[in-house]
């Protein structure tokens, strides 16, 4: 594939990813086998902070910087009742997102990360000044998956550059750690189909109820997907993952596999949410490999597609609350156990500083 | 058992326990349902909501105001080779905990909890005006509980009041979740074998490695707690909680198992941390089976009877990260959630206040 074909911010980002900083997580693994506990004995924690310092490339020293990105944009494919929910609720959820009172709101707040609000392609989009537009060529909406592509190809590099974008313009603000969120009603279903299209799999075994579906709508939206990688012809083993994406995939999707690229060239950490944020990682990390080093799982949802696909991103989620609502909830849920890894590096007492006595040599055992 | 075998506070206690509040619970539960998001969707935070307003009875409205109680004691056992570590240790880390160095410091400054920190019976103890000394009759290490009682039924009375009296103390300063945490060389041996005698379960089902014993002296240390079994007759099956804590447990354990019941009376939240608090809850359980409904279970330790422990007091922990080191580092990792669940419900805005349609009450479908 071309550079032309595939965008040249896109083709820049990809080659620019650099791998883990083994040196900086060896770094961090021993300080954290000086501190006054048990080798290990913090477990995931301790490992989520090398995997901090891994992609940061450096020790942890000062708190996370967290932000994250919320993109909404409606789908086509509401039209086949693929959702519980009528599609106009997109555009509420995005005012609600805008005037602080939606559940990634709150959470936002009470971790103290930065709200970034993103409409990257709404039907009737609320026009508001905490309302970041990242609409390309017009595009709001997909079309029906079922029935062909639901985006033009340009209209996925477009919308992958401007994720790019963001995400060095907030790694320049100095955050450093970008946690990824979505609202669209219908998108589950996109996400399933980039999932059956991009892991392999059947739809039956990605598709869920989602926020709601009933046993004869989860029925209906297999069959969606189902009729949406025949009508796009991704039987093929050759499809890249571009065209899966425009194929099948929704505009916030494609504007987070962006945001994922783009902070990976920056070593930032990028925190995952549920599956559709999952299935924009399986994209990013088609395009280019490397960058699932700079992912985090937050969580791992019900949804039977995100065990599938956190599987194969190699990833093990910090939390599993069984949350299903997207947003970024799981990824801000996530934001004080980051907090907390880096303050046992920075904060501990060592087993010298605090005076406290290793394990002993021989375990004294009376006669 | 007559009133004056188990001390005038702890009856007053235990009759004191009131069941949760269901209606407050209920009505939590439908503000829930009445936010802009899909019912349930926010998953078992959702069920902590739930479960805070039931236990604090009332419907949640300002953050939890938390405390972590650490209680630290020696133990007889060690002599049997039962630690990784040399006995000296819990004086050494009690020092540590008192000057801020601690994981537990660290972890209760980031979730801006009041920590506690209690010599339950610790040999050669620092004196320092941070550490809140509860030693009873001058009691400070337990006898070796694989020869006889590890304390006397009297010791073990008086600290579980010594807790009670500290969780009143905290209730009455306005706290509303206390964390209960622990440190002792050798503890996890105690735990196991209260774990055994009051599930009851096969010592070689409870037993682990704790913070690192290797292959044989896991061996050896279900041996000493079968062995404790036995010398303390703790085969019959009208063992009474009291005499299988003093026979097999911990002075630290027995104060938490106060500070657990005393919560319980006073409607506070008690946040479990890893195994042997699980144990003292299993105790507290025992003696007023109406506290479990006060229980959050933090977290799930590696520990393989801290599944049992959790199973029979029927808790699902909220985190999972492979923590095995105590001290109440689970509890407070899990404060995060336990503010978040609360601010959903206190902070989130509704279907109607922000204008969000409900599910479609016939999912559109195209024909």
């Amino acid at each position: 594939m071309s550079r032309a074909e595939r965008g040249e911010l896109l083709e820049r980002t990809i080659r620019a990813i650099g791998p883990p900083d083994a040196d900086a997580a060896a770094r961090t693994a021993a300080l954290l086998d000086a501190k006054a506990k048990p080798p290990g004995s913090l477990g995931h924690l301790e490992e989520l902070a090398c995997r901090l310092a891994a992609i940061h490339g450096r020790v942890p020293e000062a708190p996370p910087r967290p932000a994250i990105v919320v993109a909404a944009a409606d789908h086509g494919a509401t039209a086949r009742g693929v959702s519980a929910y009528p599609p106009e609720v997109t555009a509420q959820m995005l005012a609600n997102f805008a005037s602080g009172g939606a559940a990634i709101c709150v959470l936002t707040r009470g971790a103290g990360a930065r709200l970034v609000v993103v409409d990257a392609g709404v039907l009737d989009a609320p026009e508001l000044p905490e309302i970041r537009v990242e609409v390309v060529d017009g595009v709001r909406g997909t079309a029906d998956l079922s029935l062909g592509p639901a985006m033009a190809r340009s209209t996925a590099i477009a919308l992958v550059e401007r994720g790019i974008a963001l995400a060095h313009r907030l790694a320049d603000e100095g955050f450093d750690v970008i946690g990824v969120g979505e609202m669209g009603i219908g998108n589950s279903t996109a996400a399933s189909a980039l999932a059956a299209g991009l892991l392999p799999a059947d739809p039956s075994s990605v598709c869920g109820p989602g926020t709601g579906l009933d046993e004869e709508g989860l029925h209906r939206k297999i069959g969606v997907v189902r009729r949406g990688l025949e009508a796009n012809g991704l039987s093929r083993a050759d499809a890249d993952a571009i065209e899966v994406l425009a194929a099948v995939g929704g505009l916030e999707i494609a504007f987070l596999v962006g945001v994922i690229l783009g902070a990976s060239t920056r070593r930032v950490a990028v925190l995952l949410d549920g599956f559709i944020t999952g299935s924009a990682a399986l994209v990013a990390r088609q395009l280019a490999p490397a960058c699932v080093g700079s992912m985090v799982a937050a969580t791992r949802s019900p949804e039977p597609g995100h065990a599938l696909v956190l599987d194969a991103l190699g990833l093990e989620p910090v939390l599993e609350l069984r949350l299903r609502l997207g947003e970024g909830t799981g990824a801000a849920l996530a934001l004080p156990l980051l907090r907390a890894a880096v303050a046992i590096v920075s904060d501990m007492a060592t087993f010298d500083s605090a005076g406290v006595s290793g394990p002993a040599s021989a375990v004294p055992v009376d006669a």
